[in-house]
């Protein structure tokens, strides 16, 4: 049997991915669907409501009902229905799937499928499946001390809280990649489907390989409503709707049902006919892409039009329920305050007829308990939904083996993310089936190209036959690579949450769009770090470079460093920022990152052109301290204090304060300098308060007690106030960053707009160390004429002036030299370290 | 003649909506299009290579080439082509129109055709019409000390920076708002349109009033590529393409060319035929809504599907350059290295003859200077582009007239918002068509819901006839509401920008999808001030409620401040952040907040029912003050230094500190507090750096330089550190806030939570006052147990301890009395004051 692409089928489809057996559906199954949809219903409003008297056993009383009446409804009916479904399937077809509930305000309806499929009972033991268990079940829901009201971290089978709408569908791919036998259920709202994220979210059904990921089936929930308006899908045509998921790539399958008076056992059957359709669709397209067709499949995806509130009352205190926005949250918002209103929660709970589905004793039935799936094929306990237990350590390639060879400090000049790129080339060889980079179409720009050596980019759309502008593009592809930055992150979180690897790379700047989504993935690992059974993840990595002192091509709207500014006020436990200043550090500081678990960690590193200043060695030290004293760099002597520290974060700071370093060696021969260079920002944070915070006597000792420090900085000057408020030295910190002045400039001009540049240094230090500006006022003068000058030289040529682009740091000699010369002025005499600001670097190379 | 709709048309169109007479297109006009093209391509080339010999008089030499060359030359050609065109059409038809580019990386082109027009002479007299002026506007792109490479403030007739993708159309609907008879053209990159918020934004068309509102041309710029990739719609099916589009709401219309050798008159005419029809189809629709249809029209948009970088060589080192991702930005990289490549550039500007297109002297033509529209029709010279040029201050309502009645302190209980919801009400009567709310479906949810006894929300997708679910929906609202933070940000710049005036209401939490977004407004805002030529606009104003303390429904996820922290990175000229503590000061802030200019105006404010503080009077005082000691509130008299500061920012904190206020004095009766309100937080930061700042003086006064000073803030805690770091007393300032914890629970949990609650801030005083530690070990730790008890209660009972939710400020006769019983506890004794934290609030009320 030829498919009608000319592809024979294998006949050995991948697990999984069997079609049903060509029997009718029983009406018993039917049956049991309906029984189990009512249970999850039940158990749903139970939670809304009630705080005790579970099984109704008594008449309703208004002691029973919840003061605080906290919980959405409105989408819940329709999430149960659709996973009572989904468990039929799943058995007959031995599916391994996880629910992935993009209104996540359904929260009863997850907790209430997981209960009835007993995990949440192995999950939460005094949660037990009987009457007290279910009261217990039904009073924590948003009870104080309880669980919360969404599909939370602490949900059995989540991986999508689904609190910030948008993501549902980006989280699905994340989920399906690498995953070739995992079907990911997306249940998209229809509110949700007008955020942009969500929008534009669709299209990743561009970026899978249907041979070897997984399979993402999306639901869009047409329940017609959000908080208190229509949807915009609900309220355009049908065939327009139709138009758009085709448009984004899909076959749409549509199931209307409970508008009208349809029996629940024809409404079930259409629905179970239809599901069974949609997948034996899926298992022809997982056929044909086993049998080699690599050509993009249209998948479907099912518009699920059904009322919002579903089964809820139709009308209450006159005005429309079920089927409205006023279903949403709490349909029936007051339900102590009348007696009418009590009975009407009644008979709304009575309406499910639970003393059919639990005994007396508040036991599920038998029948209905056994739709559920068996052991780790039941969603709410997939392994995929609580990725740690499926991680496996990266096999790391020995970064020390990509160092840059350093002979001396500034004598060698590299690109350090290019350095890096040529270290995950052998990362993505050596786990070619669980480590991602992601970016936003800039993984050349950002100058990890040796990658595309090993591997290409995911690519399922049309390739132009033998162009040479498709390079790198093919289904395989390791790198994923879409114009959006949410896509970027979701998949990523989705990657992540399932029990693999990656990292982010993108624009300094632009990693603001992802602001939000970085808050919520924060805080699901805080939560999730206080969760016993929630096994550790692999961290959410940033590499962010093309950063705010180098984007010469684009100007002002490209320069933002304040990433690290929001990260830092989520929980210290989960956040690590560090500023490597040169390649070997950039190196050492990302084998730390892949391998660690459960972080957020931002890691910002230059593409430019740059100085390196340390061997291998010396660059491991470094990060593993953290911070440290570059004693080549200064001039102090062991058994003195010196008169100014040198503080920076940051590459393009560190070589302002190095060339500042050098100008006072050689203008200010007896100041005793000392040069700190911090790569991990937080350990400026006090110990109490972020893990990797120095102690007080620490700090002390590197930034002194009393000495004036200058901190050049990579971001915006006041968050190493923040960072550093309580420090005794406090008084005497002077930080010079970002001050949101910039343009289309030369590299030199925009560190001189900030003040952040070498001459300003100098000077900050003549100002601030007792004694210097009198008897340096010459000097300083000179610095300020320097900057002048450089200015002027940029308006004239367009570039930096060569004494500035072309800085190296003096070799020994020369600083002997320079030193002997009594502080007249001396060019460096290095030769062959090339210079470090001369490359502009396009955005595509 | 009735239209399909059955409506006849109107005879009198609106001005500018005309059907183009029937005569054919003459061959002049298609030549003079191509040499406006032509020249336009020409200035773009010039721009981004050379310093020198503009008109290449003498033989192209290496110095004449710009030693770093930056920009982007890829989307440049079509921006022009599309540009040329319009400029007939305007003419021809006198429609008003400006142009937005989504590829705001197209910098050159916009200068190009601005100068061709005329306006960029008119605005930057030195930039001449002659050969010297072309060397001026050669050398300054991109270079130091010149303009941006992007369109941006500084180029005249652009709203739209487009240096962060994904906002074209968004700016686009905002600018069409309530300007109907404006004709916007935007241009959507094909990457750009990956984004997610652009990929929602095409909804925009269920959001406008075809007979009110103008008209948005939406152009997709298929030209294939973006930085270093295909893009995904230049890649599926054009079939699947025109389905998204008419998914979208919209009838595509598709032109390519470029592609093979068709000639170029050929070309022009083929796109002159084709944008007349898509205007005659406007024209029609405009006819058809004057005539009362009010249905929704399938708006027309092109796919405009051509080379990327097109006219550029189409090989440059046998790579292909000319359609492909490698002309995206200098196609040419290095012109300056071999005589081969700058060969290749001087073909490339020879290709343009400019000879034939300027004079010897580099005076444009006049046969191709014609096809520039006359005046202000130039889309550079719009004045909608400058849209403080109409900028109407608004007609605003006296707010005191709807103050909330506050006898005493504390003495009645209000919803913040909803009582701005009536004042709003008005504001929106007297301002019908310059004035709109905007906000994600949250509009009721955060209590403004009084606005729909005036107006609607806009809707122009379907009703459900009869319906009580489709309340308040129509295509007049001022209300605007999408499930999309990313348009309501759009929508509102791009209304703004234009001239008019708006708000954006938001749950606090989720206001950090537009984190980047708001970026890129401040930094247009701060460059435009600047900008002597460019006049102030209406500020962009936030209301953030359902903020972190009271996200009672939704917990964790909902629960995050951090937008202030973000937003105070920008300039301190542009940003302002207000937490007004009650309704009248909520008021008289907003008033301000509507009556100011080029600010981001932070607003956060509560909807629950709270205690009033503040008569009117107070409050206008309160709120020009920005900050103020509540003398009723504290125990400090005259002449006496206060042995404590309680200081508060924020409804919540206010609250707790006021509490605390009140157990103080009647625990430690002896105790002089001080109790400091801050509604405007930029009082906080040193004078010499915000212009709100205090001076050092004034700080100390209020702040003291030697006493404790316990602080309860809003937001993160570092914040105030950060803000004050510099201030005298700032080692005692001790500062509570949101640390991150939260989870569904109550209120007075929640700030038990994060030690914000009244009883930790009088364990604060005690421990922090000298002297207090020993003598009031007692209250302390009764102070502890009252936080036991109360977490205990809510985990029996669901809710807050009454004495907690029910607290109200002592009337005078209970402040004697307490004070007489020498410190023994007394509750609260005012009768009528209301519960402030009883109300629990749906979303959906
Ligand atoms: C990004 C974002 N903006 C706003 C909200 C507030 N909010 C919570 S639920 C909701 C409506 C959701 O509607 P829909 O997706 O249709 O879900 P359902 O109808 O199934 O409840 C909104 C706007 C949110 N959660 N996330
Ligand atoms: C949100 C965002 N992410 C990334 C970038 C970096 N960037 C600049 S141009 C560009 C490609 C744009 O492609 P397209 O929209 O097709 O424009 P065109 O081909 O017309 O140049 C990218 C990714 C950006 N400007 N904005
Ligand atoms: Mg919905
Ligand atoms: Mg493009």
């Amino acid at each position: 049997m030829a498919t009608e692409n000319g592809v024979t089928p294998s006949t050995t489809t991948a697990p999984g991915w069997a079609r049903r057996p060509d029997t009718a559906l029983e009406q018993t199954v039917l049956e049991r669907i309906d029984r189990w949809w009512r249970a999850a219903n039940y158990l749903s409003v139970g939670q809304i409501y009630l705080l005790a008297n579970p099984l109704l056993t008594t008449p309703l009383d208004r002691d029973d009902v919840k003061p605080r009446l906290l919980g959405h409804w409105g989408t819940t009916p329709g999430l149960n229905f659709l996973y009572a479904h989904m468990n039929r399937v799943i058995s007959e077809r031995d599916v391994d799937a996880i629910y992935i509930t993009g209104p996540g305000h359904g929260g009863p309806g997850l907790v209430a499928n997981s209960y009835l499929e007993g995990t949440y009972t192995e999950t939460y033991s005094d949660v037990t499946q009987d009457a007290e268990g279910m009261r217990r079940l039904f009073r924590q829901f948003s009870f104080p001390g309880g669980i919360p009201s969404h599909v939370a971290p602490e949900t059995p089978g989540s991986i999508h809280e689904g609190g910030e709408l948008g993501y549902a569908l980006s989280h699905a791919y994340g989920a399906a990649f690498d995953n070739p036998d995992l079907l990911v259920l997306a249940v998209v709202g229809d509110g949700e489907a007008e955020t942009g994220p969500l929008a534009t979210s669709w299209h990743s059904n561009k970026f899978v390989n249907p041979a070897t990921d997984g399979v993402v089936l999306p639901v869009l929930h047409l329940n017609g409503y959000k908080i208190a308006n229509p949807t915009v899908l609900a309220r355009i045509g049908q065939d327009e709707l139709h138009d758009l998921m085709r448009g984004y790539g899909h076959t749409p399958y549509e199931f209307v049902a409970g508008f009208d008076d349809e029996d629940r056992s024809s409404i079930h059957r259409r629905y179970a006919a239809l599901l069974d359709e949609v997948l034996d669709e899926i298992v022809a397209i997982k056929e044909r892409a086993a049998a080699g067709d690599t050509s993009r499949p249209m998948w479907p995806m099912i518009i699920f039009r059904t009322p919002k509130g579903w089964t809820c009352p139709e009308i209450i205190d006159g005005k429309k329920a079920e089927d409205s926005w006023r279903a949403h949250q709490v349909p029936l918002a007051n339900a102590r305050d009348t007696p009418e209103h009590l009975q009407v929660l009644a008979d709304w709970l009575g309406s499910y007829r639970a003393e059919e589905l639990f005994d007396a004793d508040g036991r599920l039935d038998a029948d209905v308990a056994s739709l559920a799936p068996r052991g780790e094929r039941r969603m709410s306990a997939s392994p995929h939904a609580n990725g740690g237990l499926l991680l496996r350590d990266l096999r790391l390639p020995d970064f020390r083996e990509f160092a840059v060879d350093v002979p001396a400090p500034g004598a060698s000049i590299a690109e350090s993310t290019k350095v890096l790129g040529q270290w995950l080339t052998e990362v993505i060889r050596r786990n070619p089936d669980s480590f991602r980079i992601f970016g936003p179409d800039e993984t050349a720009s950002n100058r990890l190209q040796a990658v595309f050596a090993e591997t290409d980019k995911v690519w399922n759309a049309d390739v132009v036959p033998g162009a040479d502008t498709d390079e790198h593009l093919s289904p395989e592809g390791r790198v994923v690579e879409m114009l959006s930055e949410h896509q970027c992150q979701g998949w990523l979180e989705g990657y992540l949450l399932t029990g693999r690897h990656g990292l982010f790379n993108c624009y300094e700047a632009f990693i603001h769009i992802v602001d939000s989504m970085l808050n919520q993935h924060a805080k699901w690992l805080k939560v999730t770090r206080e969760i016993p059974w929630r096994r550790p993840i692999g961290s959410l990595n940033y590499l962010l470079s093309s950063h705010v002192w180098r984007q010469d091509h684009n100007g002002f709207s490209h320069q933002d460093p304040g990433f690290i500014d929001h990260v830092v006020n989520k929980k210290p436990e989960v956040v690590r920022v560090y500023l490597p200043a040169d390649a070997n550090t950039l190196l050492s500081t990302y084998d730390h990152c892949l391998r660690s678990r459960d972080y957020v960690n931002v890691v910002v590193a230059g593409k430019q052109p740059a100085p390196q200043f340390l061997t291998m060695d010396e660059a491991v030290a470094h990060c593993t301290r953290g911070l440290g004293i570059w004693e080549w760099a200064g001039t102090e002597s062991d058994g003195e204090a010196p008169d100014v520290v040198l503080a920076c974060a940051g590459d393009v700071p560190t070589v302002e304060t190095l060339a500042a370093a050098d100008l006072l060696r050689q203008h200010v021969p007896d100041l005793k300098v000392r040069v700190v260079n911090v790569v991990d920002l937080m350990r400026l944070m006090d110990s109490t308060e972020h893990p990797h915070g120095l102690t007080d006597s620490d700090f002390d000792g590197i930034f002194t007690t009393d000495r004036p420090v200058i901190f050049a900085y990579h971001g915006y000057p006041w968050l190493i106030h923040r960072l550093t408020y309580r420090r005794t030295n406090h008084g005497n910190l002077h930080v010079r960053g970002y001050k949101e002045e910039g343009t289309t400039t030369t590299p030199f001009d925009m560190v001189m707009l900030n003040d952040l540049d070498r001459y300003k240094l100098v000077i900050d230090t003549i100002d601030r160390v007792p004694g210097l500006a009198a008897r340096y006022a010459g000097l300083r003068q000179r610095m300020e004429d320097k900057r002048i000058e450089a200015r002027q030289y940029t308006r004239l040529h367009g570039e930096d002036l060569p004494e500035v682009a072309d800085w190296v740091w003096p070799d020994d000699g020369d600083r002997a030299g320079s030193a002997d010369a009594g502080g007249a002025p001396t060019t460096s005499r290095r030769r062959g370290a090339a210079s470090a600001t001369a490359s502009t670097g396009g955005d595509n190379e």
